[in-house]
């Protein structure tokens, strides 16, 4: 348990077997605005106070973190860096995934570059593209590889993340090998929806594309509705 | 109305005022699947054949595309073709969308390089940055300029979207101005929810970390169960 009694109540919910995906979805959320809270100096922050900065209601914060086990108690609030800890710890942060990219393009590159893999529960340890691609590069400090060593490297280093830099056909045709290789999540910015295929594999699937034409959707709509 | 009647029963209900969010965030993967299934050369396909391929139910196809009108006719299906077009049009795929991006550094300038704006209804017609990073660069034949010069140049060519490739507090700051500018729609590559708290602008927020801490969780959970 995170929270330790010293009010007169502690809220203190049994944790739920099942916690549904949009709860999941929401944690980063809370993990981010409490790491910010954390920074300010914040020490405690009421459901109330925070459900004000994230725009949502004391009583879905209450429920959400119920569903993890008991945070916070009537009166108090919540202890804001015991609760960003534990929030952290619930999301794995710590678990150090053995990670691989697929693909070192442009794109690739720079989500190699440009996230912060280790703080956030992964460890990139190789990356791979076709031999012509490869070419001595490092991303990261980390060696591009020749594509054709992807089945050895993994069935030495056991990795469980891979993520996919890849256009639509390649991602199609390399993920049952990937999955039978040991790979457990997809990080895919590849235009194949990935999770029609599969089933107990962790995907995320982050279509650029799609959320660039819903913006166009939307804005198109906003600027009619304003006429 | 985008489909003629050859058939005995034509399935076609009445547009409807309210679209809701998760409907149109499903338009684009209709766009993309009809547009692979044209390029394959298929000429029509069932609501059934196509909820197939996409995991869908038929008859959630069926209402889907009914929000939008009179679509497919019963015993025919719908025509592949014309109900890409037609839903490229509701995305407003035509519609030139003048279109800024602020940061040009490693994931700017990919972005920028990446996506194909011109076909999905955006006009890329100006890029800045701090001007020690703008330095007489261009990235896709769009010179990056001053972040000084922004106020002039919105006044200007009047853009209604902005691509923020900024940090949480660049962006927290700028957006308002932007939105004093016109900007009517965000495409957010930075931290801050910039949905939060502004009404009336289109929003979509490409949160990459919170993606990531999303994907370590479920990839633990299935790591666990799997013990």
């Amino acid at each position: 348990m995170l929270y330790y009694c010293v009010g007169e109540m502690v809220v203190h919910m049994p944790k739920s077997d099942y916690i549904s995906i949009s709860v999941i979805k929401r944690l980063p959320r809370y993990y981010r605005y409490l790491g910010e809270l954390s920074k300010s100096g914040v020490y405690r922050i009421s459901s109330r106070e925070l459900a004000g900065i994230m725009k949502l209601t004391a009583s879905q914060i209450r429920q959400d973190l119920n569903c993890f086990g008991g945070f916070g108690q009537q009166g108090y609030g919540y202890n804001v860096n015991d609760l960003y800890n534990e929030i952290g710890r619930i999301l794995g942060i710590d678990t150090e995934l053995k990670t691989i990219m697929v693909g070192a393009g442009n794109l690739g590159q720079t989500i190699a570059l440009h996230m912060d893999f280790e703080n956030k529960g992964f460890d990139l340890i190789g990356i791979f593209d076709r031999a012509e691609k490869a070419n001595g590069r490092s991303i990261r400090g980390v060696h591009v590889q020749d594509i054709n060593t992807l089945d050895s490297f993994c069935k030495e280093q056991k990795p469980v993340i891979a993520i996919l830099c890849i256009p639509n056909d390649a991602a199609r045709e390399l993920a049952p090998k990937l999955i039978e290789l040991g790979i457990k999540g997809f990080w895919n910015f590849s235009h194949y929806d990935l999770g029609v295929d599969y089933e107990n594999v962790a995907i995320e699937n982050i279509h650029l594309g799609d959320s660039l034409m819903t913006l166009s959707y939307r804005t198109n709509d906003i600027i009619k509705s304003a006429k």
